[in-house]
C-alpha cells in the first residue's frame, strides 16, 4: 500500500509498545509527583487515561481462576466476527481498528485501577495485572475493509490471560465504530457524490460523538461538526448556524432575520451558509441574497418537505442570480431520505441522529470467541450460537473487473484455497507483533480509500438499501 | 428531600464553581510545568479532560458573530425538552444530570482547545473563550424524575454567549443517559423485583458504557459488569464466567467442564455462578452441583429457550438438593423477553445489548431551544417543529393516593396554576446559581429512589410495555 498522509493522529507513533510505559521505577517516580486528583484518571505515561477498567468484571475473575490452576498460560487464539449483518444489510464496514490500537497501548493497570479490583481479586492476580503488558500478536482486516457474516475480522493470539482481559475493550470499539461506519457507507452511497456533513454529536454520548465523526469520515463523509473529532482525528470541521441565532436578533419589535444574516456574513464572510427556515423560507432566501449578495455560499433548510423546498429554493436562488449558492439540507435524514432526494437540487446533506444511531443498527453484534487452545480447535456446541474452532484466515475472490464474488474462510494452518479463475486477496494483515503495533498499520486516510474502493467492488445487488442477503457468500473451507 | 448516602462521585464536591480553575497566573504556571503530551488531553486543574471541544463548530461561529454585533450579551433562556417520547413510550426518565454538572465544571478552554478553534475564529472570540466560565443559572428536573412530551427538563439562563456554547454537551449527556434510563426502567418494571445485572459494555462505545451502567442503576438495576462504572459511580460490580473459560479447560482429549468449574469454585468460592450451557445444559447442571455442592450460588443459562430451560434447570437443581442455587439468564433479553419470563423460575436477569441501545430508542430526542431574549418570548414558526416561547416552569398533579394525573407547564413569570382537588409538585429545582453547582443537588442514590417512586406513581396504563399515549397529558397554561 502506498504511503499516504496520516490523518489519524492515533497512529502517528511508529512501532510503539502497546503500553508506552517505562520501567517500574520510572512509573513509581512519576506517580509520586502527581496530585491525588490526577491519579484518579491519568495513569499512563503520556498523561492520557488508562483503558484497563473498560472491562467486564468476569474477565478478571476468570483470569484469577486460570492463574490459580495454571491454565492461564495456555496459548490461545481469540477471533472477532459477526454471526450476521444487522437488519438484512448487504455488507459491514470494519471500523475502529486505529482507535483500538491506541486504546490497547493504554491498557495498563495503575494504582487507581488496582484499587478498584483488589477487593474481589487475590493478591497474586492483582500483582499480575500490575505488571500486565500485552505481548501477543494481533492480525486483522484493514480498517475500512468490508466484511460479511463469519469474516474473522480480528485474530488475537497470546496466553489465555493476556487475551481474555481484552475482550470488552476490543468489542466495544469495533462494535460501535463498525455500526456507525456501515450506516455511513450506505448514506454515502445513496448521496452519490454529494457533500456529506456529520452533525450528530448531540444525539449520542458526548465521548462517543468524536468516534462517530471518525467512522463517518472513514466511510466517506466529508466533514464533521464535532470539534473534538477535528482535534483528535484531523477531520475537516464544518458548521452553519442555528435558529437560536436568528431568534436572538428578533423580539418584541419584530423578526429581524436580516440583522442576524448581516451579522453572520460580517463575521464569517459571504461564503457562509445561512439558515433560512426560522420564519418563512421564501422570505428567508430573499433576505439572505439581499444581505450577502449573489456570492452567498449556501442556504440551509432544516424542516419541511426537503424535496419540494429544495426545488423551490433552487429556482428562487437562480432567479436572484445566486446560481452558485449551495443548498444544504438537514433534519432527520437517513439513507432512504437521502436516496429519495437524489433527483432534487441538493448540494450538501447534514446528517445527525440516524448516523450516530447506526440507522437502526447501533451496534454491529460482533463477538470475541476462543477458537484454539495450545494448537487444538475448540468450540461451544450447546445451541444455535455455535462457533467454528481453529485459527482462521480469509481471502476474498474477485473477477478481473474487480467485482467481488465470494469470501473464503480457511484454517490458518492449511494452504490457501484454490481461487480458480478469480483473483484472491488475503484479508488479514499483521497489526501487532509481540505486543508492538506494526509500523505501517493502515491510517484513517487509507481506510477511507479502502471503503470507497470496497463499495465499488460490490456486485450490483450489494448497494441496494433494502433488506436482503449479504452481497457475497462466505464459504468455510476445512 | 432527606439526606442520603451519595453514591454518585461526580457530586461529592459541594458548591464548587463549574470551572475549578484558579487565577490566570496560576494556570499559566501549572501549564508550563506540564509536558506537551499531557497538555494534549489534560486541561483542567484537577487533571481531568476538558469537555469544551465536545461541541459543534457552529456554536462558536455563532458566538463570534454575536460578540461582534453586541447581541452576545443579551440575557437568554434556553430550555431542554422532548417534543415526543420515542416509539410510543408512556414515560421518559431524566438521566445524566449528575454527569452533566460534572462535565460543565470541566467546560474550559485551555491552550490545546484554543489551538483547534483559532484557525476559524477571530482573535477576540478566542480571547473570550480563554476566559470563559459559565456564570449563569440552571434549573432542572431532578435526575430520576419522569418526564413527558414538552416537559421543560432543563432551563439554562445567562448571556447568549455563555448559554449557546453549552448546547451540544448538554444534549449529548441528557439524550444518551435518558434514553438508556427509559429502557432500563421498562426492564426493571417488567422484572417485577427480580435482580438485574447490566452487562452491555461490549455493545456500545467504550466510554459510553460506564454511563449506561449508571443510567441502568439509576433506573433500578442492581449491579453492573463494567469496572469503570464501579470506580466512577460506586455502582456494585457483578460477573459470572464466559464460555471461553470452560473451553480453555477442554481440548483434544475431551470436554473437561468439571475441571473449569472446579477451578472457578476454588478461586471464587461456592457462592459463584457457573455457566452451564457450553456443551449440554443438563450435564452442565449436574456437573456444577457435583463440583460445588448444593450450596452453589448460581448457574447461568445464556442461550436457548430460556423459559423452558429455566423450569427444567430449576427442577433439576431442586432434585439435586440445590434449592437455593439461583438461576441467572442472559442472551438478547429486552423488556418483552423479561416480561415473558415472569412466570418462570428465574432469579437474575443479565441484560446487555438491548439496554445499551435503549431497546430500540438509543437517543431521547431532546432539543435545546432559545425561548426568551431580554425578557421577551421567542419561537421559530416555519414548520411543524414549532416551539413555545418564554421561560417556563412545571407542576405535576397527583391524586391523594399518589397517582399522577397531569403535568402543567406554565410561564415562569406568572402564578402557579390552580391544582383544583389535586396535589401539585413543582418539578424544576435550582441546580446551578451564578455558575456554582448548588450544594444539595440530588445524588445518584436519591435519583434511584425517585425513579422507583415515579414508576409507582404512574396510572395503571403507564406501565404497559405496548406503544401508546404518554401516561399523563401535558397541558400548556398561558
Amino acid at each position: 500500500m502506498p504511503s499516504r498522509v496520516r490523518l489519524d493522529r492515533t497512529r502517528t507513533t511508529p512501532r510503539t509498545p502497546l503500553a508506552a510505559a517505562a520501567s517500574r521505577s520510572d512509573r513509581g517516580k512519576s506517580r509520586a509527583a502527581e496530585s491525588p486528583a490526577t491519579v484518579t484518571r491519568v495513569d499512563t505515561r503520556d498523561g492520557r487515561a488508562s483503558t484497563a477498567l473498560l472491562t467486564d468484571q468476569y474477565e478478571l475473575t476468570m483470569l484469577a481462576a486460570a492463574l490459580a490452576d495454571g491454565s492461564a498460560h495456555r496459548r490461545c487464539t481469540f477471533e472477532v466476527f459477526a454471526r450476521r449483518l444487522p437488519n438484512g444489510r448487504r455488507y459491514g464496514v470494519v471500523a475502529g481498528t486505529g482507535r483500538l490500537l491506541d486504546a490497547l497501548r493504554r491498557f495498563t493497570f495503575g494504582e487507581s485501577e488496582l484499587a478498584v479490583i483488589a477487593p474481589f481479586l487475590d493478591p497474586s492476580t492483582v500483582d499480575w495485572l500490575r505488571e500486565f503488558r500485552f505481548t501477543g500478536d494481533i492480525d486483522g482486516y484493514r480498517e475500512g475493509e468490508l466484511y460479511f457474516p463469519g469474516s474473522p475480522i480480528l485474530s488475537v493470539r497470546g496466553s489465555f490471560a493476556e487475551c481474555v482481559v481484552l475482550e470488552t475493550l476490543i468489542l466495544s470499539v469495533l462494535n460501535h465504530d463498525s455500526a456507525i461506519a456501515a450506516a455511513a457507507a450506505r448514506m454515502v452511497s445513496a448521496a452519490a457524490g454529494r457533500r456529506m456533513i456529520e452533525m450528530g454529536s448531540r444525539r449520542t454520548h458526548e465521548l462517543a460523538a468524536p468516534a462517530c465523526s471518525r467512522a463517518a469520515y472513514l466511510a466517506g463523509f466529508d466533514a464533521t461538526s464535532n470539534l473534538a473529532a477535528v482535534r483528535e482525528f484531523g477531520i475537516p470541521g464544518a458548521g452553519t448556524s442555528a435558529h437560536a441565532f436568528t431568534l436572538l436578533h428578533s423580539g418584541a419589535d419584530g423578526e429581524h432575520e436580516a440583522e442576524a444574516f448581516r451579522s453572520q456574513v460580517r463575521a464569517l464572510g459571504v461564503g457562509t451558509t445561512l439558515l433560512v427556515d426560522t420564519f418563512d423560507i421564501t422570505r428567508g432566501v430573499a433576505t439572505a441574497v439581499e444581505v450577502a449578495g449573489a456570492e452567498l455560499g449556501g442556504v440551509r433548510i432544516d424542516s419541511g418537505d426537503l424535496g419540494v423546498l429544495a426545488r423551490q429554493v433552487r429556482d428562487q436562488l437562480d432567479a436572484l442570480g445566486a446560481t452558485r449558492t449551495r443548498i444544504v439540507v438537514s433534519g432527520d435524514l437517513d439513507e432512504y431520505a437521502i436516496a429519495a432526494l437524489r433527483a432534487e437540487p441538493v448540494d450538501v446533506y447534514g446528517v445527525g441522529t440516524s448516523l450516530v444511531i447506526g440507522s437502526g443498527a447501533p451496534t454491529a453484534g460482533m463477538v470475541y470467541k476462543l477458537v484454539e487452545v495450545d494448537g487444538i480447535p475448540v468450540a461451544k456446541r450447546s445451541s444455535h450460537k455455535e462457533s467454528r474452532g481453529g485459527t482462521k484466515k480469509a481471502v476474498r475472490l474477485a473477477r478481473d473487473t474487480g467485482t467481488i464474488v465470494e469470501e473464503i474462510v480457511y484454517p490458518a494452518a492449511g494452504p490457501a484455497p484454490d481461487a480458480g479463475v478469480f483473483e484472491a486477496r488475503e484479508l488479514l494483515i499483521p497489526l501487532v507483533r509481540a505486543g508492538a503495533v506494526i509500523d505501517d498499520a493502515p491510517s484513517l486516510a487509507s481506510g477511507r480509500d479502502l471503503v470507497a474502493h470496497g463499495l465499488v467492488s460490490l456486485p450490483w445487488e450489494g448497494l441496494k438499501l433494502s433488506a436482503g442477503e449479504p452481497a457475497i457468500p462466505t464459504t468455510f473451507a476445512s
